[in-house]
């Protein structure tokens, strides 16, 4: 489909919703991509309709090109792609996406169908999942702290934009016992990106300039899922209370996390870099400097960092990533080249555009 | 001074660190006070200059008029103005006010000189308090919470953006014994006007556009300040970790408070309602929504709210202001108008202008 | 209907369309005018909504008060209000105002609908003149270029926002000879709240922030108003090319404005001084220096300056004005204070918010 | 030098001005491409510090190197690079350029020391040319309009982001007899990044956010570069007058241009398509739309467009670029590509990063 980078020994790969912000950051991505090709991009209100008409930006590589119907991607099989990303609404992909893996596609699901037990997904997504079965065996795809497992996985469910970056930053700290998981504030700040390219009066350049403000206070589909994974991570029930603030920018993710400790700022710091040393996308901020989102721009970067305040025994956790890219597209990808055999990093920048 | 609003009745004023931006507010809001004048707007670097060449926006009420010298209107006396607002930089007002004060200049000081115990200045401020007798006549101005001491006082030491804006949201749920004093969390995210006009790379456009970053994590010289002014109102040690963050906006703070609670939320709104009930500049958001530092803008007018994480017994309280005006000059006028005797309310907006 | 501000010797205005931004902002500004007062706020979609929960910024003035209907409000007459501003979309005002003005009702109409003959509407604002009787009736409320009508008036066109930008930096220019009216090019930007408060991929967020862009190149409404106005003050046909662009911006409109001259930049700038000598709303920003929305947001303040391509012979006038406030409701309250005998400048700021 | 990219057979480039906005966009651009490695990067006052210290967002492909001297890399010759990128202040690269250059290094140099006559650097520059026998040696490095010449290149004049945006617009319909040259108004709006990293009030958010504002009226020292560049291509003297304007953006320029044309549409935008046909880094926008720098954030491609304004003759030519890309360090690339033998495309994003 490309006209940049396509060739006959390309792996086709298909992406569903790809008319979405998340989806049509997958295109980009993909399009400079060394190994994949984009041999479908399926939307729904926009099928038919040329990609370059909705995203003028991709005409370099996508030309003339129109986005299929979903229904036509949901049918594909083995023989038409190797892998399908899903960027659909929840809910819809818990419909699509067992079909896909039953006729031999590998799919990384970006909605958060795939990441909960099936009896939270009334509470907290409002709808009964259509197929619970399949939960069980899809991977969670965090690589930078469950990577082993996405390597041979048929179905991996991509984290959330707000749990990646809280799960990087405080992750760690609670693996190694150096956070009290009994009581963990997550303060999350989001550019508008992260909700969507629809209309609202919520993202009205109006509304959000110079304007900042909390939303689903402790009602957040994300919070679930972050207690689940860094449950994992401590061994234990972590509490948390997750409050996510939407900010006056395009991209960008910060989780500012807060919990009890009584290690020492370089014992904290050091946590952090033994947990990632060697992984290509995550970034520890030297001690007394902080992450920021701006500076992975369009990157497939994590940005983390931790702080103390030794005064009253707390530390401060911060994760910052392009919430369209390692919050999304990027990551997605970064679990497709685990699956397929290709080099993690492949086709993931990890030099943010700054300024 | 001014054209506008300015005769021989009124009641003369002087602005020290006029030409900073809590100055300029000052001077923006006292142009139109029904009572007050400014007599003086005395400035450092730009003493000498017009007004209206650093704040063309000023002319309309300034005309001509020159910043005065600090050194000069640190001379003034009872005979030359009733009052004075002071909104130097730290360390400049506790060498100035004592003198205005003994002259008979009734006197608002901006800075943090008269906010805390003379022992907590090196470590929070850099600087040995230069005049230690001084901190025990100041009262601190915040109104809506220890109003009752402000109409006598010669000395007003008025809060900073941040404690107003969470000792408003939260103090009340603290005194009420709601909230657990063990451990708060604030997390605070302000504009970039609170880091003042002088050019830096923190506030390079090119530098925070895009950006939401943590800053002086645990070592904020507002934490004892807010400690101070909660373990009044709880009446016990109440134990803050505070991180502030900048944000891509001019003007706005907003601080989430998280605390453990027993409580519901609705009373934990009732609590808020009672204490706010006949203040013109407080006002609760009604249960399930939340405050927003953009519909106070340029207005004296505080948004408190709160919600409540029941899952996990958690409160989250919140609290949003203009930074220049009722987290600075508005304030100080406030307290001014309190302490000579004007109505509350006069000379300061109560409707944000939105969008 | 005020809580500040409201009494009973108040002067009792409505404001039709209300609840969109240009409706709004008269709301804001008519709570702390101080001889009128709003008594009916009528919205279309919004109609029985509280104006507090479209609103909250204008809480402490509306409290719980609701937007009446339109349809109520085309009913009054002057045993009701004294005066009515319309601010409805394009096309309705024609319907309703004669019959206001008929019962005795002193309109403003922000829309359209009485600025142009009646043979431009099919082809620039998409529909036929259903009142064109009217059209010669209106007065043109640009009170510094033609003041004078205004005081009598029963019906005052309230000009666009473009207009009164351009109109007010280019036309004492054309008026006093100094530029060639053969050919001006017209290059406009806007902030975002000129699109209005509706939803729309135009205006959000996502968009727009780090996007500049040109829209109805050649085609905008306000092109023919434009000539007129400008023709009327050169005495000749003046030829207009009119771009206006989109920002990221929330309030705020400039236009430069180009034309071939052979004046020196003392006499355009003359020209400037002489035309506003007195004018309480326009600011003539010295030679060298040029206008910024940015300084008059929020007030009723138009800056205007104008340089001059000497090489080449070509002027460089420049309009700035917050399109909300001088680019309509505030210049709809100052025609509405002279229609109405009150001090032109009653209710307006004339300083801006700045930063 | 870099971690990513680099490699033994790797063509070694010298980045002169390194720490400055275009400068460390080169970097980030080199990191990526597939020949080229950053051998040295030097920096005036940063020199000595880590490049991932002024640039954190470098760290994952510069690791810990150190910014060189320029006194140091002013002394390069071929054995130690093939090639220097010069992003030094207008002056600085006039003296050192030369020396290069006689030692083998093929050199871009991005400030404007050769881009004019001899005589035209005292007006515009407000210096004396210390090297002028080296201006006829220059190409200028525009390579849509003048590609041929910069194959064979040993010093190549890199256009100035304004000039490329209004040149690639324009240019070809004054070459094609389409517009008039007699009097062509330039209205240009940037980012702020234009303007540099060093800090000043000009780029403080506080004073960017929300305005608009035109500086350097007729005096800006690209207009004689636009000049040049148009009379070239016109054959004929073209009457230029120029206004940039800052808006509240980090990257992007767009430039309005208007003259006079008997033309219509269709053969505008045809004259256009054929002039960039087999371009990769020129996008025509269809007829009807626009161009916006947002959509070409951090690629290199330019995009152009034209309307007419058929009632009064007037053409609107608009060209978009990302000004540190297609406008700076992205145009030196592809120059450097044409300059030693790579793909023109070698290392350079087309897709811009959207939203």
């Amino acid at each position: 489909m490309q006209s940049q980078g396509g060739s006959s020994s390309a792996r086709k790969v298909a992406v569903l919703g790809a008319s979405g912000y998340s989806g049509a950051e997958a295109l980009r991505l993909l399009a400079g991509h060394p190994s994949f090709e984009v041999a479908v991009a399926a939307a729904g209100d926009s099928a038919g309709s040329p990609i370059a008409s909705v995203y003028p930006s991709l005409t370099p590589a996508y030309g003339d090109a129109a986005f299929a119907s979903v229904a036509e991607a949901s049918a594909l099989g083995a023989s038409d792609v190797e892998a399908a990303l899903i960027a659909l609404p929840h809910g819809e992909s818990s419909r699509i996406a067992p079909g896909l893996v039953e006729r031999g596609v590998r799919v990384v699901d970006l909605a958060g169908d795939f990441r909960l037990p099936a009896e939270e997904y009334p509470r907290w997504y409002g709808f009964e999942h259509t197929a619970p079965e399949w939960l069980g065996k899809a991977v969670y795809g965090l690589p930078e702290l469950f990577g082993g497992q996405v390597a041979g996985a048929e179905l991996v469910a991509n984290p959330g934009c707000y749990p990646t970056a809280a799960a990087l930053a405080i992750g760690p700290l609670l693996e190694a016992g150096l956070a009290d998981p009994s009581f963990v504030a997550i303060d999350a700040k989001s550019g508008v990106s992260g909700a969507g390219r629809k209309p609202s009066d919520a993202v009205h350049y109006g509304r959000t300039a110079g304007s900042v403000r909390p939303y689903k206070v402790g009602s957040h589909q994300h919070t679930p899922e972050i207690e689940l994974v860094l449950g994992r991570l401590a061994g234990a029930e972590v509490s948390v209370t997750f409050v996510p603030h939407l900010i006056p920018a395009v991209r960008g993710v910060l989780a500012t996390c807060y919990a009890k400790t009584s290690a020492a700022l370089e014992d904290l710091h050091l946590a952090l870099t033994a947990a990632y040393e060697g992984k290509p996308f995550v970034r520890v901020v030297p001690p007394g400097e902080m992450p920021d989102p701006k500076r992975v721009t369009a990157s497939n970067v994590c940005e983390v960092g931790v702080g103390v305040d030794a005064r009253r025994g707390v530390l401060v956790a911060v994760g910052a990533v392009d919430n369209l890219v390692k919050g999304a597209a990027g990551q997605a990808i970064q679990n497709l080249n685990l699956m397929l055999g290709e080099p993690e990093t492949a086709g993931l920048p990890v030099l943010g555009v700054f300024p």
